[in-house]
């Protein structure tokens, strides 16, 4: 059987950043600042634009939101690792609470905060 | 074989707001700036503390951390569902970039960037 | 002649934070983390909003973006007051050098990154 | 007597949009998304310092940072402007109520939220 890819994928940040004996800056705080900095970095790609939809992007534009994307997912599976969260489980039971926060007959078609209703 | 978590996942996000009719709100550039708050309410957490370490966080901080690494997931997993990118994919290319701009001897222990080399 | 604004609002946010023995949290670092918080605070008023015009905003929404632009605006202060830069000064320097990259007859209405032409 | 600051620069940025016809781009929705761009550029330059000290900060990292903070200054300036909002009179306000959550005899030397006590 393959490896599921988000074990994979925190193997390989971790081999990436023990290479370069970069575990001194990986502190929580720190993985957490750079990943504001890369969703950031991501959101530029489409401040400028009406809804980012396909026909919005040049091929220039969806290489560089491809890359972010990346970036975004590194350090947000260095910064999970770190302080000891499994992403899968933490998805799952989340998604629990947002079905019982959202139930889905109440807030159909209707984006407002679950305590603005 | 089990699915892959990062298919599953993108699937019950899919579901998720599916059943809530909440592709209309879902354009490319909305997920993104969500993706930027949420990134930003993780970031909360550690922003007066030292480093983040283990002995710095109480329970509650650490459940606060465990749902909003999840809510970053799930932006982030829609956000590529909706830009057709496979996150495995984009991340392994990403290190392949990342590998021949920082070079493990040429920066071993050392953060600047790569173009202030 | 009364004291310019950004003076004024400088030595309030210095007598806030002496007051409460601060200082010591207000590193640049974290000053620069809790902007960036702030500031998707902020963000999230609009997320889901098509344009966020007065239209779109209810009362309740109104007094939440006043605050968190009053938020930013204090950690911006703060950050600049640590970092020994002057904001008017710095804003009239950068103007000036949007003024060169952005030549008005050239992107009149054109949104793309200068360096995108 | 000369005009205050923040009058100053709004009226500035102002006409620079409008020489530019740059208003149809600028909802404050948009100006909200592009001010947490900025914020993290800004961050960008902290994020693997160990606290951002003067001592800290080459020249090159100095003017970038002086650079970014006029860059957020100018967005927070505009959407402030559009969303009808007089920075100073928010600050002053965010300020009282800043002093009623965080009394300095009960939070002196501590950063934790107001709710966590």
């Amino acid at each position: 059987m393959e490896q599921d890819s988000l074990i994979e994928l925190r193997d390989l940040a971790r081999a990436f950043a023990a290479e370069r004996d970069w575990g001194q800056f990986h502190t929580p705080k720190n993985l957490a600042m750079a990943l504001t900095v890369e969703a950031a970095e991501l959101a530029e790609h489409f401040q400028w634009l009406p809804t980012g939809a396909a026909h919005e992007l040049d091929e220039r534009k969806r290489v560089g939101i491809r890359h972010e994307l990346a970036d975004v997912m590194l350090y947000l599976i260095q910064l999970a690792d770190k302080t000891g969260v499994d992403l899968r489980s933490a998805v799952l039971e989340k998604m629990e609470l947002n079905r019982a926060k959202y139930p889905a007959e109440k807030v159909r078609g209707d984006m407002r905060k679950y305590n603005e209703y």
